[in-house]
Protein backbone atom coordinates (compact mmCIF):
# COMPACT_ATOMS: atom_id res chain seq x y z
CA UNK A 1 0.00 0.00 0.00
CA UNK A 2 1.73 3.49 -0.74
CA UNK A 3 1.63 5.95 1.80
CA UNK A 4 -0.31 8.15 0.55
CA UNK A 5 -3.29 6.02 -1.01
CA UNK A 6 -5.24 5.94 2.51
CA UNK A 7 -6.21 8.93 2.51
CA UNK A 8 -8.58 8.23 -0.60
CA UNK A 9 -10.81 6.36 1.35
CA UNK A 10 -14.20 7.95 2.42
CA UNK A 11 -14.69 8.91 5.93
CA UNK A 12 -17.63 7.72 6.20
CA UNK A 13 -16.96 4.45 4.71
CA UNK A 14 -15.24 2.57 7.52
CA UNK A 15 -18.48 3.03 10.16
CA UNK A 16 -20.52 1.75 7.08
CA UNK A 17 -18.35 -1.26 6.32
CA UNK A 18 -18.22 -2.07 10.64
CA UNK A 19 -21.63 -1.69 10.80
CA UNK A 20 -22.51 -4.42 7.99
CA UNK A 21 -19.86 -6.54 9.35
CA UNK A 22 -21.49 -6.33 13.07
CA UNK A 23 -25.17 -7.06 11.14
CA UNK A 24 -23.73 -9.74 9.34
CA UNK A 25 -21.97 -11.31 12.49
CA UNK A 26 -25.17 -10.90 14.41
CA UNK A 27 -27.16 -12.42 12.13
CA UNK A 28 -24.89 -15.59 12.15
CA UNK A 29 -24.86 -15.77 15.79
CA UNK A 30 -28.75 -15.54 15.87
CA UNK A 31 -29.45 -18.26 13.41
CA UNK A 32 -26.94 -19.96 15.80
CA UNK A 33 -29.13 -19.24 19.16
CA UNK A 34 -32.31 -20.18 16.75
CA UNK A 35 -31.21 -23.85 16.36
CA UNK A 36 -29.39 -23.88 19.30
CA UNK A 37 -32.12 -23.00 21.78
CA UNK A 38 -35.03 -24.00 19.57
CA UNK A 39 -34.29 -26.86 17.37
CA UNK A 40 -32.12 -29.00 19.30
CA UNK A 41 -28.39 -28.16 18.05
CA UNK A 42 -26.57 -29.59 14.79
CA UNK A 43 -25.12 -33.01 14.57
CA UNK A 44 -24.60 -34.38 10.93
CA UNK A 45 -25.63 -38.31 12.00
CA UNK A 46 -29.03 -37.94 13.53
CA UNK A 47 -32.02 -36.07 12.40
CA UNK A 48 -30.17 -32.71 13.64
CA UNK A 49 -28.88 -33.21 10.19
CA UNK A 50 -31.54 -30.50 8.66
CA UNK A 51 -30.01 -27.92 10.94
CA UNK A 52 -26.93 -27.79 9.31
CA UNK A 53 -28.61 -26.21 6.11
CA UNK A 54 -29.59 -23.05 7.59
CA UNK A 55 -26.78 -22.55 9.52
CA UNK A 56 -24.47 -23.42 6.11
CA UNK A 57 -26.21 -21.14 4.08
CA UNK A 58 -26.65 -17.92 6.12
CA UNK A 59 -23.04 -18.17 6.81
CA UNK A 60 -21.94 -19.18 3.36
CA UNK A 61 -24.71 -18.00 0.82
CA UNK A 62 -25.41 -14.50 3.10
CA UNK A 63 -22.59 -13.31 5.32
CA UNK A 64 -19.56 -14.86 2.95
CA UNK A 65 -21.45 -13.96 -0.39
CA UNK A 66 -21.96 -10.33 1.07
CA UNK A 67 -18.77 -10.04 2.08
CA UNK A 68 -16.63 -10.60 -1.26
CA UNK A 69 -18.79 -8.18 -2.55
CA UNK A 70 -17.38 -5.58 -0.47
CA UNK A 71 -14.04 -6.33 -1.09
CA UNK A 72 -13.29 -3.89 -3.47
CA UNK A 73 -14.46 -1.21 -1.07
CA UNK A 74 -12.43 -2.20 1.90
CA UNK A 75 -9.30 -3.10 0.01
CA UNK A 76 -9.31 -0.08 -2.08
CA UNK A 77 -5.50 0.94 -1.85
CA UNK A 78 -4.27 -2.63 -2.12
CA UNK A 79 -3.36 -3.68 -5.95
CA UNK A 80 -6.19 -4.95 -8.27
CA UNK A 81 -5.02 -8.76 -8.26
CA UNK A 82 -4.92 -9.30 -4.49
CA UNK A 83 -8.07 -8.03 -4.69
CA UNK A 84 -9.55 -10.20 -7.13
CA UNK A 85 -8.18 -13.22 -5.49
CA UNK A 86 -9.29 -12.79 -2.35
CA UNK A 87 -12.78 -11.68 -3.61
CA UNK A 88 -12.71 -15.03 -5.74
CA UNK A 89 -11.60 -17.18 -2.84
CA UNK A 90 -14.38 -15.45 -0.31
CA UNK A 91 -17.04 -16.60 -3.05
CA UNK A 92 -15.02 -20.13 -3.52
CA UNK A 93 -15.47 -20.60 0.39
CA UNK A 94 -19.32 -19.40 0.29
CA UNK A 95 -20.10 -21.79 -2.67
CA UNK A 96 -18.29 -24.93 -0.63
CA UNK A 97 -20.48 -24.12 2.36
CA UNK A 98 -23.52 -23.28 0.19
CA UNK A 99 -22.49 -27.32 -0.79
CA UNK A 100 -22.60 -28.90 2.67
CA UNK A 101 -25.74 -26.86 3.14
CA UNK A 102 -27.28 -28.21 0.55
CA UNK A 103 -25.86 -31.76 0.72
CA UNK A 104 -27.64 -31.76 4.47
CA UNK A 105 -31.30 -31.03 3.65
CA UNK A 106 -31.27 -33.68 0.61
CA UNK A 107 -29.11 -36.08 3.02
CA UNK A 108 -32.20 -35.42 5.06
CA UNK A 109 -35.00 -35.68 3.03
CA UNK A 110 -33.28 -39.45 1.37
CA UNK A 111 -33.11 -40.31 5.49
CA UNK A 112 -36.51 -39.45 6.13
CA UNK A 113 -38.54 -40.46 2.51
CA UNK A 114 -39.86 -36.35 2.28
CA UNK A 115 -40.02 -35.40 -0.83
CA UNK A 116 -37.26 -33.19 -2.86
CA UNK A 117 -37.68 -29.47 -4.39
CA UNK A 118 -41.73 -29.05 -4.57
CA UNK A 119 -41.41 -25.73 -2.17
CA UNK A 120 -40.84 -21.93 -3.62
CA UNK A 121 -37.83 -22.17 -1.22
CA UNK A 122 -36.26 -24.79 -3.10
CA UNK A 123 -36.73 -23.45 -6.13
CA UNK A 124 -35.45 -20.09 -5.18
CA UNK A 125 -32.73 -22.07 -3.69
CA UNK A 126 -31.17 -23.79 -6.88
CA UNK A 127 -31.70 -21.22 -9.06
CA UNK A 128 -29.68 -19.03 -6.86
CA UNK A 129 -27.31 -21.89 -6.43
CA UNK A 130 -26.61 -22.50 -10.22
CA UNK A 131 -26.47 -18.88 -11.22
CA UNK A 132 -23.77 -18.05 -8.79
CA UNK A 133 -22.08 -21.30 -9.50
CA UNK A 134 -22.28 -19.95 -13.85
CA UNK A 135 -21.54 -16.52 -12.11
CA UNK A 136 -17.76 -17.79 -10.55
CA UNK A 137 -16.90 -19.61 -13.34
CA UNK A 138 -17.69 -16.90 -15.81
CA UNK A 139 -16.11 -14.56 -13.53
CA UNK A 140 -12.94 -17.07 -13.18
CA UNK A 141 -12.56 -17.14 -16.86
CA UNK A 142 -12.85 -13.44 -17.95
CA UNK A 143 -11.46 -11.87 -15.12
CA UNK A 144 -8.68 -14.57 -13.46
CA UNK A 145 -7.97 -16.91 -15.55
CA UNK A 146 -7.03 -17.64 -18.61
CA UNK A 147 -8.88 -13.90 -18.87
CA UNK A 148 -10.69 -12.20 -21.77
CA UNK A 149 -9.32 -9.53 -23.68
CA UNK A 150 -9.75 -5.54 -22.10
CA UNK A 151 -12.58 -4.29 -24.35
CA UNK A 152 -14.80 -7.58 -23.82
CA UNK A 153 -13.95 -7.68 -19.83
CA UNK A 154 -15.39 -3.57 -19.56
CA UNK A 155 -18.83 -4.95 -21.27
CA UNK A 156 -19.02 -7.78 -19.04
CA UNK A 157 -17.76 -6.07 -15.44
CA UNK A 158 -20.99 -3.94 -15.22
CA UNK A 159 -22.87 -7.30 -16.16
CA UNK A 160 -20.98 -9.09 -12.96
CA UNK A 161 -21.94 -6.68 -10.97
CA UNK A 162 -25.31 -6.15 -11.90
CA UNK A 163 -25.63 -10.22 -11.60
CA UNK A 164 -23.47 -10.41 -8.56
CA UNK A 165 -25.56 -7.96 -6.65
CA UNK A 166 -28.84 -9.67 -7.96
CA UNK A 167 -27.68 -13.35 -7.24
CA UNK A 168 -26.71 -11.83 -3.51
CA UNK A 169 -30.27 -10.16 -3.13
CA UNK A 170 -31.95 -13.64 -4.44
CA UNK A 171 -29.93 -15.65 -1.96
CA UNK A 172 -31.02 -13.70 1.05
CA UNK A 173 -34.89 -13.51 -0.32
CA UNK A 174 -34.91 -17.29 -0.32
CA UNK A 175 -33.19 -17.14 3.50
CA UNK A 176 -35.92 -15.35 3.94
CA UNK A 177 -38.36 -18.07 2.57
CA UNK A 178 -36.76 -20.96 3.97
CA UNK A 179 -36.90 -19.24 7.61
CA UNK A 180 -40.80 -18.96 7.05
CA UNK A 181 -40.86 -22.41 5.78
CA UNK A 182 -39.43 -23.32 9.21
CA UNK A 183 -41.65 -21.47 12.06
CA UNK A 184 -44.86 -22.65 10.14
CA UNK A 185 -43.77 -26.20 9.52
CA UNK A 186 -42.69 -26.52 13.37
CA UNK A 187 -44.74 -23.84 15.47
CA UNK A 188 -47.92 -24.12 13.91
CA UNK A 189 -50.91 -22.33 14.82
CA UNK A 190 -47.97 -21.26 18.11
CA UNK A 191 -46.65 -18.79 15.53
CA UNK A 192 -49.43 -16.92 16.56
CA UNK A 193 -49.39 -16.84 19.79
CA UNK A 194 -46.41 -14.62 19.82
CA UNK A 195 -44.13 -17.58 20.95
CA UNK A 196 -40.71 -16.63 21.42
CA UNK A 197 -38.83 -18.65 19.30
CA UNK A 198 -41.34 -17.27 16.13
CA UNK A 199 -40.03 -13.50 17.68
CA UNK A 200 -36.81 -14.31 17.66
CA UNK A 201 -36.71 -15.75 13.99
CA UNK A 202 -38.83 -12.84 12.46
CA UNK A 203 -35.83 -10.56 14.34
CA UNK A 204 -33.55 -12.92 12.34
CA UNK A 205 -35.39 -11.99 9.41
CA UNK A 206 -35.25 -8.86 9.53
CA UNK A 207 -31.38 -8.77 10.53
CA UNK A 208 -31.25 -10.68 7.24
CA UNK A 209 -32.91 -7.99 5.37
CA UNK A 210 -30.73 -5.47 6.78
CA UNK A 211 -27.57 -6.83 5.73
CA UNK A 212 -28.76 -7.13 2.08
CA UNK A 213 -29.71 -3.32 2.71
CA UNK A 214 -26.44 -2.48 4.10
CA UNK A 215 -23.92 -4.44 1.70
CA UNK A 216 -26.42 -2.82 -1.11
CA UNK A 217 -25.73 0.79 0.16
CA UNK A 218 -22.13 0.53 0.71
CA UNK A 219 -21.85 -1.77 -3.04
CA UNK A 220 -23.93 1.14 -5.01
CA UNK A 221 -22.52 4.77 -3.00
CA UNK A 222 -20.99 5.99 -6.44
CA UNK A 223 -18.38 8.43 -4.76
CA UNK A 224 -17.21 4.71 -2.70
CA UNK A 225 -16.23 2.81 -5.31
CA UNK A 226 -12.25 1.15 -6.30
CA UNK A 227 -10.52 4.38 -7.68
CA UNK A 228 -8.77 3.02 -10.68
CA UNK A 229 -5.49 3.08 -9.70
CA UNK A 230 -2.79 4.89 -11.87
CA UNK A 231 -0.71 2.40 -13.23
CA UNK A 232 -4.33 0.62 -14.33
CA UNK A 233 -5.54 3.43 -15.69
CA UNK A 234 -2.10 3.76 -17.92
CA UNK A 235 -2.31 0.22 -18.77
CA UNK A 236 -5.89 0.11 -19.57
CA UNK A 237 -5.28 3.37 -22.06
CA UNK A 238 -2.82 1.27 -23.93
CA UNK A 239 -4.75 -1.80 -24.42
CA UNK A 240 -7.92 0.07 -25.37
CA UNK A 241 -5.73 1.68 -28.19
CA UNK A 242 -4.25 -1.51 -29.50
CA UNK A 243 -7.65 -4.01 -29.21
CA UNK A 244 -10.50 -1.11 -30.20
CA UNK A 245 -9.04 2.29 -30.90
CA UNK A 246 -12.22 4.00 -29.77
CA UNK A 247 -13.91 5.37 -26.23
CA UNK A 248 -14.67 3.66 -23.25
CA UNK A 249 -18.20 5.45 -23.40
CA UNK A 250 -18.74 4.46 -27.43
CA UNK A 251 -21.25 0.91 -26.74
CA UNK B 1 -40.75 16.61 -27.15
CA UNK B 2 -37.93 17.68 -29.37
CA UNK B 3 -37.80 16.21 -33.00
CA UNK B 4 -34.16 15.15 -32.29
CA UNK B 5 -34.56 14.45 -28.35
CA UNK B 6 -35.88 10.61 -29.57
CA UNK B 7 -32.67 9.44 -31.20
CA UNK B 8 -31.19 9.61 -28.00
CA UNK B 9 -33.23 7.01 -26.51
CA UNK B 10 -30.74 3.91 -26.49
CA UNK B 11 -31.78 0.96 -28.93
CA UNK B 12 -32.18 -1.79 -26.51
CA UNK B 13 -33.68 -0.21 -23.73
CA UNK B 14 -37.65 -0.38 -25.43
CA UNK B 15 -37.50 -3.96 -25.37
CA UNK B 16 -36.21 -4.47 -22.05
CA UNK B 17 -39.01 -2.28 -21.08
CA UNK B 18 -41.84 -3.98 -23.10
CA UNK B 19 -40.27 -7.25 -21.15
CA UNK B 20 -40.64 -5.69 -18.06
CA UNK B 21 -44.66 -5.07 -19.05
CA UNK B 22 -44.69 -8.35 -20.10
CA UNK B 23 -43.72 -9.97 -16.80
CA UNK B 24 -45.65 -7.22 -14.53
CA UNK B 25 -48.81 -7.73 -16.35
CA UNK B 26 -48.36 -11.57 -16.64
CA UNK B 27 -47.93 -12.04 -12.81
CA UNK B 28 -51.15 -9.06 -11.95
CA UNK B 29 -52.98 -12.13 -13.84
CA UNK B 30 -51.26 -14.87 -13.11
CA UNK B 31 -52.27 -13.73 -9.44
CA UNK B 32 -55.98 -13.35 -10.80
CA UNK B 33 -55.79 -16.77 -12.07
CA UNK B 34 -54.33 -18.17 -8.80
CA UNK B 35 -57.06 -16.34 -6.46
CA UNK B 36 -60.30 -17.30 -9.21
CA UNK B 37 -59.36 -20.64 -9.71
CA UNK B 38 -57.82 -22.10 -6.03
CA UNK B 39 -59.19 -19.94 -4.07
CA UNK B 40 -62.49 -18.80 -4.88
CA UNK B 41 -62.73 -15.48 -5.98
CA UNK B 42 -62.77 -12.19 -4.69
CA UNK B 43 -65.39 -10.75 -2.02
CA UNK B 44 -65.52 -7.94 0.21
CA UNK B 45 -68.37 -9.07 2.46
CA UNK B 46 -67.62 -12.36 2.88
CA UNK B 47 -64.45 -15.13 3.78
CA UNK B 48 -63.11 -14.13 0.30
CA UNK B 49 -62.25 -10.58 1.55
CA UNK B 50 -58.91 -12.05 2.55
CA UNK B 51 -58.28 -12.51 -1.06
CA UNK B 52 -58.47 -9.04 -2.29
CA UNK B 53 -55.18 -8.23 -0.10
CA UNK B 54 -52.59 -10.45 -2.13
CA UNK B 55 -54.14 -8.89 -5.81
CA UNK B 56 -53.93 -5.52 -4.22
CA UNK B 57 -50.23 -5.65 -2.94
CA UNK B 58 -49.59 -7.11 -6.28
CA UNK B 59 -50.87 -4.58 -8.32
CA UNK B 60 -49.71 -1.83 -6.35
CA UNK B 61 -46.36 -2.53 -4.40
CA UNK B 62 -45.17 -4.36 -6.75
CA UNK B 63 -46.54 -3.89 -10.52
CA UNK B 64 -47.30 -0.22 -10.02
CA UNK B 65 -44.61 0.63 -7.84
CA UNK B 66 -41.82 -0.96 -10.20
CA UNK B 67 -43.29 1.05 -13.13
CA UNK B 68 -43.44 4.17 -11.09
CA UNK B 69 -39.53 3.72 -11.13
CA UNK B 70 -38.94 3.11 -14.47
CA UNK B 71 -41.12 6.49 -15.35
CA UNK B 72 -37.47 8.52 -15.70
CA UNK B 73 -35.95 5.83 -18.09
CA UNK B 74 -39.02 5.38 -20.61
CA UNK B 75 -39.99 9.35 -20.52
CA UNK B 76 -36.62 10.72 -21.00
CA UNK B 77 -37.33 13.20 -23.36
CA UNK B 78 -40.53 15.19 -22.03
CA UNK B 79 -40.06 17.62 -19.51
CA UNK B 80 -38.68 16.97 -15.95
CA UNK B 81 -41.30 18.24 -14.33
CA UNK B 82 -44.19 16.39 -16.13
CA UNK B 83 -42.29 12.95 -15.42
CA UNK B 84 -41.90 13.74 -12.00
CA UNK B 85 -45.71 14.47 -11.57
CA UNK B 86 -46.48 10.90 -13.54
CA UNK B 87 -43.94 9.58 -10.63
CA UNK B 88 -45.39 11.01 -7.61
CA UNK B 89 -49.06 10.03 -9.10
CA UNK B 90 -48.21 6.19 -9.61
CA UNK B 91 -46.23 5.91 -6.14
CA UNK B 92 -49.71 7.58 -4.92
CA UNK B 93 -51.96 5.14 -6.50
CA UNK B 94 -49.52 2.34 -5.38
CA UNK B 95 -50.46 3.28 -1.75
CA UNK B 96 -53.59 3.72 -2.25
CA UNK B 97 -54.32 0.31 -3.65
CA UNK B 98 -51.93 -1.26 -0.88
CA UNK B 99 -54.11 0.50 1.83
CA UNK B 100 -57.19 -0.99 0.32
CA UNK B 101 -55.25 -4.37 0.50
CA UNK B 102 -54.08 -3.91 3.96
CA UNK B 103 -57.78 -2.85 5.40
CA UNK B 104 -58.81 -6.15 3.49
CA UNK B 105 -56.31 -8.52 6.02
CA UNK B 106 -57.06 -6.64 8.82
CA UNK B 107 -60.26 -6.55 8.59
CA UNK B 108 -60.94 -9.93 7.53
CA UNK B 109 -58.37 -11.04 10.48
CA UNK B 110 -60.91 -9.50 12.77
CA UNK B 111 -64.52 -10.61 11.57
CA UNK B 112 -62.44 -14.26 11.93
CA UNK B 113 -60.65 -13.31 15.40
CA UNK B 114 -57.01 -14.32 14.02
CA UNK B 115 -54.25 -12.68 15.81
CA UNK B 116 -52.39 -9.22 13.44
CA UNK B 117 -48.83 -9.04 12.78
CA UNK B 118 -47.59 -12.40 14.40
CA UNK B 119 -45.58 -13.45 11.22
CA UNK B 120 -41.69 -12.22 9.35
CA UNK B 121 -44.53 -11.20 6.83
CA UNK B 122 -46.81 -8.97 8.35
CA UNK B 123 -43.45 -7.50 10.04
CA UNK B 124 -42.01 -6.93 6.71
CA UNK B 125 -45.50 -6.04 5.23
CA UNK B 126 -45.92 -3.20 8.02
CA UNK B 127 -41.76 -1.56 7.21
CA UNK B 128 -42.38 -1.83 3.83
CA UNK B 129 -45.99 0.18 4.08
CA UNK B 130 -44.45 2.74 6.53
CA UNK B 131 -40.99 3.20 4.73
CA UNK B 132 -43.29 3.96 1.40
CA UNK B 133 -44.97 6.36 2.35
CA UNK B 134 -42.31 8.89 4.61
CA UNK B 135 -40.57 7.95 0.53
CA UNK B 136 -42.86 9.34 -0.90
CA UNK B 137 -43.37 12.60 1.96
CA UNK B 138 -39.41 13.46 2.00
CA UNK B 139 -39.73 12.91 -2.02
CA UNK B 140 -42.96 14.93 -2.50
CA UNK B 141 -41.52 17.73 -0.26
CA UNK B 142 -38.15 17.77 -1.49
CA UNK B 143 -38.65 17.35 -5.81
CA UNK B 144 -42.03 18.57 -5.72
CA UNK B 145 -43.72 20.91 -3.20
CA UNK B 146 -42.42 23.18 -1.49
CA UNK B 147 -39.12 21.86 -2.43
CA UNK B 148 -35.44 21.90 -1.11
CA UNK B 149 -32.56 24.17 -1.88
CA UNK B 150 -30.71 22.97 -5.47
CA UNK B 151 -28.33 21.64 -3.29
CA UNK B 152 -29.98 19.84 -0.42
CA UNK B 153 -31.73 18.20 -3.51
CA UNK B 154 -28.45 17.26 -5.01
CA UNK B 155 -27.10 15.35 -1.70
CA UNK B 156 -30.60 13.85 -1.12
CA UNK B 157 -31.43 12.58 -5.13
CA UNK B 158 -28.72 9.07 -4.93
CA UNK B 159 -30.00 8.72 -1.41
CA UNK B 160 -34.08 8.77 -2.52
CA UNK B 161 -33.11 6.90 -5.54
CA UNK B 162 -31.64 3.99 -2.84
CA UNK B 163 -34.47 3.90 -0.63
CA UNK B 164 -36.37 3.55 -3.30
CA UNK B 165 -35.22 0.70 -5.22
CA UNK B 166 -34.52 -1.33 -1.58
CA UNK B 167 -38.24 -0.80 -0.67
CA UNK B 168 -39.42 -1.58 -3.98
CA UNK B 169 -37.44 -4.88 -3.47
CA UNK B 170 -38.48 -5.29 0.00
CA UNK B 171 -41.71 -5.18 -1.17
CA UNK B 172 -40.62 -8.20 -3.54
CA UNK B 173 -39.45 -10.34 -0.62
CA UNK B 174 -42.59 -9.01 1.07
CA UNK B 175 -45.11 -10.71 -1.68
CA UNK B 176 -42.84 -13.93 -1.53
CA UNK B 177 -43.15 -14.34 1.92
CA UNK B 178 -46.62 -13.94 1.67
CA UNK B 179 -47.38 -15.94 -1.24
CA UNK B 180 -45.60 -19.06 1.28
CA UNK B 181 -47.45 -18.50 3.79
CA UNK B 182 -50.68 -18.89 1.74
CA UNK B 183 -49.63 -21.99 0.35
CA UNK B 184 -48.44 -23.16 3.24
CA UNK B 185 -51.90 -22.84 5.21
CA UNK B 186 -54.27 -23.71 2.95
CA UNK B 187 -52.10 -26.87 0.81
CA UNK B 188 -50.18 -28.19 3.99
CA UNK B 189 -49.14 -31.50 2.94
CA UNK B 190 -50.62 -31.28 -0.34
CA UNK B 191 -47.79 -28.50 -1.29
CA UNK B 192 -44.99 -31.61 -1.58
CA UNK B 193 -47.21 -33.38 -3.79
CA UNK B 194 -46.60 -31.13 -6.30
CA UNK B 195 -50.48 -30.26 -6.49
CA UNK B 196 -51.31 -27.41 -9.40
CA UNK B 197 -51.98 -24.48 -7.07
CA UNK B 198 -48.54 -25.31 -5.88
CA UNK B 199 -46.77 -25.57 -8.70
CA UNK B 200 -48.65 -22.11 -10.43
CA UNK B 201 -47.57 -20.17 -6.74
CA UNK B 202 -44.42 -21.30 -7.44
CA UNK B 203 -43.75 -19.69 -10.86
CA UNK B 204 -45.93 -16.81 -9.78
CA UNK B 205 -43.09 -16.55 -7.12
CA UNK B 206 -40.53 -16.94 -9.77
CA UNK B 207 -42.15 -13.94 -11.77
CA UNK B 208 -42.42 -11.66 -8.81
CA UNK B 209 -38.90 -12.00 -8.36
CA UNK B 210 -37.45 -11.93 -12.27
CA UNK B 211 -40.25 -8.88 -12.31
CA UNK B 212 -38.09 -7.59 -9.81
CA UNK B 213 -34.78 -8.16 -11.42
CA UNK B 214 -35.67 -6.54 -14.37
CA UNK B 215 -36.80 -3.19 -13.20
CA UNK B 216 -34.03 -3.33 -11.06
CA UNK B 217 -31.74 -4.12 -14.00
CA UNK B 218 -33.40 -1.26 -16.30
CA UNK B 219 -32.98 0.95 -13.33
CA UNK B 220 -29.35 0.43 -12.64
CA UNK B 221 -27.87 0.17 -16.05
CA UNK B 222 -25.61 3.27 -16.49
CA UNK B 223 -25.64 4.40 -19.62
CA UNK B 224 -29.61 4.15 -19.43
CA UNK B 225 -30.05 6.83 -17.09
CA UNK B 226 -31.97 9.98 -18.22
CA UNK B 227 -29.60 12.70 -19.70
CA UNK B 228 -29.85 16.06 -18.12
CA UNK B 229 -31.51 17.99 -20.59
CA UNK B 230 -29.86 21.25 -21.69
CA UNK B 231 -32.23 24.16 -19.84
CA UNK B 232 -31.84 21.92 -16.65
CA UNK B 233 -28.17 21.62 -16.66
CA UNK B 234 -27.58 25.43 -17.31
CA UNK B 235 -30.37 26.27 -14.49
CA UNK B 236 -28.33 23.81 -12.24
CA UNK B 237 -25.12 25.71 -12.84
CA UNK B 238 -26.72 28.93 -12.33
CA UNK B 239 -28.06 27.73 -8.66
CA UNK B 240 -25.15 25.46 -7.74
CA UNK B 241 -22.77 28.80 -8.64
CA UNK B 242 -25.32 30.91 -6.24
CA UNK B 243 -25.75 29.07 -3.14
CA UNK B 244 -22.45 26.92 -3.01
CA UNK B 245 -20.19 27.99 -5.56
CA UNK B 246 -18.19 24.80 -5.53
CA UNK B 247 -17.55 21.68 -7.97
CA UNK B 248 -20.88 19.39 -7.88
CA UNK B 249 -18.22 16.36 -6.64
CA UNK B 250 -16.90 18.00 -3.91
CA UNK B 251 -19.24 16.73 -0.96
Amino acid sequence: MEGGAAASTPAALPYYVAFSQLLGLTLVAMTGAWLGLYRGGIAWESDLQFNAHPLCMVIGLVFLQGDALLVYRVFRNEAKRTTKVLHGLLHVFALVIALVGLVAVFDYHRKKGYADLYSLHSWCGILVFVLYFVQWLVGFSFFLFPGAPFSLRSRYRPQHIFFGATIFLLSVGTALLGLKEALLFNLGDKYSAFEPEGVLANVLGLLLACFGGAVLYILTRADWKRPSQAEEQALSMDFKTLTEGDSPGSQ
